[in-house]
Parts: C-alpha cells; structure tokens; sequence
C-alpha cells in the first residue's frame, strides 16, 4: 500500500453525529499542545468545568469531560456508582438503552428493564410500576435522546420518579446536550454523560459528565474499588480538581487529551455567547423547516411529533426506495452524509442529523435539493421547488 | 470569570511528554471532521492499521489504535488478557509497574510481584525464580521504559521467559515506541501498548495496541466477559476489522475520534518516512550530546549507563537547587517545560525528555543554554560555553 497525507472530502454532516464541526473549533484544536501540568493549561481546565457546568445547567462540582468518546462517558457512570450485586432499573428504548443494561451487567450488576417498543419515549407508568415491584434497586437509568430512534423521553419525570422512590437517576445526554434543554440542577439529575460530537459541535473523542453530591458521596463511600483504573473518579478529580482547588495543585492521573480539550473549550465558549435558549431555539427552527421540506417531498416522519427529537429525525423509507444507493448518492454526488437506521429500525429509517453547526438554514435546504434528485433518481415523484419554498417560508416568519 | 479563546504560550516540551507536536501533525488535526463510518475514513484506518504495524515491527492482524490515552491502552490489555482469579507476575520497577499492578487487581486476578529498585532495570534471574515459583501464572507484564525513572528493561529477556513458562508476555512501551527498537514479532511479545505523544510526536489522547494470535485466541474464548463495554475487544474488532475485512464493512462500536486519528496517521507517515533505525539513530545522537552538554555543567545522570533511555533522561539534582524553581524559571523565562520527579524520586531528579520531534539539535543547545542560566541564578558556577560546545562537537562528530 502507499501512504500519502489524508485530505478528507469536504463533508455536509447530517447523519446521527458526528456534526460538522465549525473552522474556529477546528483552528483551536490545532493550537500547539502543551505539557497537561501546564499552568496555563490548568487554567483552562478551570474555564472548561464553568462553561460544562453551563452547559449542563449545574453547580455540580463534579463536573468534566472524560478523556474518551461518549460510550467511556456511559461507562464512567456506571463503573463509579453501581457495585456488583446492584439492582438497577434500566429503561430500554432504543440502541442506548440495550448499551446501558450491557454496562450494569459488566458491573456485575442486575439490569430490571423497563422495555419501551423503538420509536416511542420510555413509559412512566411501567417505571413506576418497576419502581415499586423493586424497593432494592439503587439506580434508574434512562436515555434522553435515543440517537438510534430520534425519540425524547421525558428525563425531568424519570429522575423525580427516581428520587419518590430512593433511586438515583442516570441519565444519558449524548444526543441532546446542546440542541434542547438539559436542566441538571432543576431535574434533580444525579448523573449524567454526554458527548462532544452531536449538539457541541466538537471533535468526537470526549465524554463530559456531571455528578450530583449524592452521587460523589456514592462514588467516594463505594465498599469495591471501581473496576476501571482510567475512569474511577476517585482518582480522576485529583487532576480536575475539586471545588477549592481552583488554579491550584492538580496531580496526574492520566495525559489529557491536551488539543481536543483545546477545541471543546473553543465549543462551548461558542454555546456561551450563543446562549442555551437560542441554541435550542435554532435546532427547533431547523427540524420545523426540515419537516416541512420532507413532507412537502411526501416522506414522513417516524416518531410521533409530540416525543420528536430536532437535532435527529428518523425518517420512514418510502416503499420501493433503495435506502442505502440513496444515501451512496447523498455522499458521493452531493457530499452530504445521512444516517442509517440501527437495530430494528435498519432498512427502514433514515436518520437526519440537525446538530450543532449542521443545524443551519444552508444545510436543510441543501439537503432538501439532494434528497428531491436522489428520489426522483428512484423514480419518485417529487417536487424540488414546493419543499424548499416551504422551507423557506419557515425561515421567513421566523425571522419576522 | 471571564472566559476567552484560549491561546497556549510557545512551549519547547522536554518533559515525559507530551512532547513537542510537529506543523504537519497539527496541520493533519485540523483538518474537517468526516463521518467515522464515512469510506473515506474506512480506508484512513486501513491505512493506520499498517502504518501501526510497522512501527509495531509486527504482522499482528490485531494492531489498532484504542480510543483513549495510554492508560486506556494499558487497561484494554489487562482487562481482554486476564480473568478473575489469574495469576500475573508484575514487574515493578516504577511508577507505571504499579499501575499495572493495580490494573491486574481490579480485574479479579492476583499480582505477584518482582520489585526492582526505582532506577534499576527489572531483574531477569528474579523474574526467573519468581517464574518458577508460580507455575500457574498466566502471564508476565512489565514496562519497557519506565517513565518515571528513565530506564530501559530488557523486554526481549522478559518476552523470552515468559514464552519459556508457558506464560504471555505483556509490554508496556508508552515510552519506546518510536525512540528505541521495539520489535514485537522478533521478540515474541503477546501483548504491547503504547501513547501517541511520546517518540510518536502525536497529540495526546490514543493509545496504539497490538496482539500476537496466542494472546486474539485468549480474547475471544474468555470464559468471563471483559468487565469494560468500551475496551472489549471482542466488539472493537467488528469497526477496526480483521484482515480479511480490508477496506470493508465495519460495524459502529463507538464513535471514533476522528480528527485524532488524522493526527496519528500523519505522525506515522512522518516515522514511516523517517524509517525507524534512523528515528533510534536521531534519539540516540540527542541523549548523546544532551548528556555530554548537562555532564560539562557538572550533572548527574541518575540511571547507570548500560539502562539508560536515550529519550527520557532522569538527572539528579545538585545539592542546594530549589529544583521547583528551576523549573519554574525555565517555563517562564525560557518556556522550556522539563518533568519533575514521580514517587520515589520526587524532588530528586528531573525528568528531561527528548521524545519524537523534541529530539533534535535546537532543544538540546536551547535546553543546555537555559539549564546554565538558572543554575547560575540559584548561585551554581556553571560554564555554559563549555556545555554548548561539548554537545555541538557530539553533533559535528555524527554529520562526519
């Protein structure tokens, strides 16, 4: 084989994440690397926990990004709070919540599920029924934002129901960090994990958390040692530090991922001055204008509106429509990436990413043009211009 | 607090690393983030997979980059290797032979230990003994170059005693890979994990890993789980493929750190160009004139000749140096970052790397120039022309 310098494609990211990822992100990433002992670098550690816990919409003072993709962030929770023999309570309604019961029973745990069918929002009254039949259990877990099913569970009942019933709440904020809101604090959230790929618009590679103190009491009292040496916080908050120990003596632990902890920096500063309500704002205009396109086209949507994710729409395959040469066709000929669908849903959805940077006037309507050829390439009937009229017109009545 | 874009200082990184990252690989970093399924990214990790091979010196099918930093790396070799209740001889003669001591705990196995003073290379007729006092060990782990003290084991010994007891030889080389032979195939090791930004010049943040096919058999046919969802590579394998698998389909594990791994690629392609004996050659002619240049200013090496690594230099500090202040002062005044002393040999030494990129002409004369200055300041009677000179002739010597 012959190496030779890798010069990606330039790519329109609207697939189930990564996000495109903005050229001030990208430009801060690149920054020469310094030493993560660094006292600069402590002090950026510093600005990194305040803007997570902005983000996060919390006080927590266990509040950081763990040097690794979102499923290390997933498994950083459950290696630090459940011990073996835990009974935890595991709401399953999608890819996400089948990983989650994975990690419990890693932690020689036992995972009671509460099985939602893919494509609607965890069922309260079956967790609450769980709830009751399992006084034993420690834990709720539940996904936000299934990334599998573009479906939003109501995570501010789940972690109160948790709470009535002496459980902490564990909830995965992946896909939703950023795109709509995330309230920690005001949920009564006791966990939680997310990733910097979806709705942060940084480079993939980092999973932030955010840990109540009920769950620091949890992890600090624990009877067996955490069973991951890279994650057991135990040790992790010598380095990031705790609360009176800003700008002071941090030791190490592990090298920090110095240049992505660089550009995350550089996202959430974006997310700061944009402001979280705007942020959310904008993912809900973009989703609206999209639907509009897409219906307008004659597609619809899989999830039923009122539990619909904007920052990822799970779209049904129309019946004769080839889904995988459309999606080769989106890349190749228009250089935009769409998601397929995972799990039960393969074949038959399509998964439109609108997160971060995607999630912008220029992205929609060009995916509105590219999916109208790719249908008509099929042999659809579509009309082209109706649905990025209509998607103009959104854009139009919101801007006044 | 008021938060801005962060921009590091100018940093000459000589210190246990990161060390310093080259334009190229910083250039390769910032380059727009593609989808980690995207086939044009498929065929980057195919790329990877071999460049990894050669500086692994190895055919191992299973030769991949992990996810997180060196730690991660670590953990991903004990936790797939060994199950609860294995016995794994340790060698400890560091801060990093402690850490696999701890990482053979967490995961339900017994360490047995053969301890060798800090600065001392591990002993091979302890090994021996030890080797033959626990016929059941399952395998042998040690460090190759120990961080913390700057000395070089002989691992080839190791791998060849562990073979000889039936055992699986597993190697931590963090610190050689790049900067001095390591050769997994001639040497016959099972197991082998190292960091991005030591001899590799890469940002930090991966950790690349290879199996021999003794060691695949052990992972697939484990007879309990491997505790962490994340590091089992069972599932890594389905996305970063075996070799019949080229270029093909790759089932989503996780989301891969995109921009990291352009990153890596670049800085293998940089070794690979190189070619690995002239990159040993390069790291030994920089410990050469570094140490004639810190001898003529009076210092001491630490480690005895015969063990020394040429890119991870621990030097004793002269009686009566406030050794923190010195490295105060080189960072602020000259912003050369050096390493302190770890355990035991905090406040003894200082740890001056010359790693990847960082082994080169400049920083060893910028280094000896500085050293002489805050010497002097601390009241020292150093010759720094002197210093200088010695190092040049070692470099004019080399160019012939």
């Amino acid at each position: 084989m012959a190496f030779s310098t890798f010069y990606p494609q330039p790519r329109m990211l609207m697939g189930p994440g990564p996000s495109d990822v903005s050229a001030r992100v990208l430009s801060a990433l690149a920054r020469p690397t310094i030493g993560h002992l660094d006292p600069e670098f402590i002090g950026l550690m510093d600005q990194i926990k305040q803007l997570l816990q902005y983000a996060f919409q919390t006080s927590n003072a266990l509040t950081l990004p763990v040097s690794a993709p979102g499923s290390a962030g997933m498994e950083t929770v459950f290696v630090n709070l459940i011990e073996p023999g835990d009974q935890v309570i595991v709401c399953r309604n999608g890819a996400f919540g089948e990983r989650m019961r994975e990690n419990v029973i890693r932690c020689g745990a036992q995972a009671v599920m509460v099985d939602s069918p893919w494509g609607e929002a965890v069922c309260l009254d079956l967790l609450e029924q769980t709830l009751k039949d399992h006084p034993d259990a420690v834990a709720v877990a539940a996904v936000h934002a299934e990334t599998s099913t573009g479906v939003c569970s109501d995570v501010e009942a789940i972690a109160r129901l948790a709470r009535e019933y002496q459980c902490l709440s564990i909830i995965d904020a992946v896909t939703s960090l950023g795109g709509i809101p995330v309230k920690v604090d005001e949920w009564g959230i006791d966990a939680i994990y997310s990733g910097t790929q979806k709705c942060l618009s940084c480079v993939p590679g980092l999973s932030p958390v955010s840990f109540s103190d009920t769950a620091v009491q949890r992890i600090t009292s624990r009877e067996h040692p955490v069973q991951s040496w890279f994650l057991d916080l135990n040790l992790v908050i010598g380095y990031w530090g705790k609360d009176d120990q800003k700008g002071g003596k941090r030791s190490y632990h592990h090298t920090a991922p110095v240049n992505d902890l660089y550009a995350l920096h550089e996202a959430l500063l974006m997310l700061n001055e944009e402001t979280l309500p705007v942020a959310w704002q904008r993912h809900q205009l973009n989703h609206e204008a999209l639907r509009v396109g897409l219906e307008t086209l004659g597609l619809s949507f899989t999830v039923s509106a009122d539990i619909r994710l904007p920052q990822l729409n799970a779209v049904s395959i129309p019946e004769g429509i080839d889904e995988a040469s459309l999606r080769e066709q989106l890349l190749k000929k228009w250089q935009i990436e769409i998601g397929a669908g995972l799990g039960s849903f393969a074949g038959k959805v399509w998964r439109i990413g609108l997160m971060g940077q995607s999630a912008c006037q220029s992205n929609v309507l060009t995916l509105l043009a590219a999916m109208a050829s790719c249908l008509t390439t099929q042999g659809l009937n579509v009309d082209s211009q109706a649905a990025i009229k209509a998607a103009s017109q959104v854009y139009e009545v919101a801007a006044g």
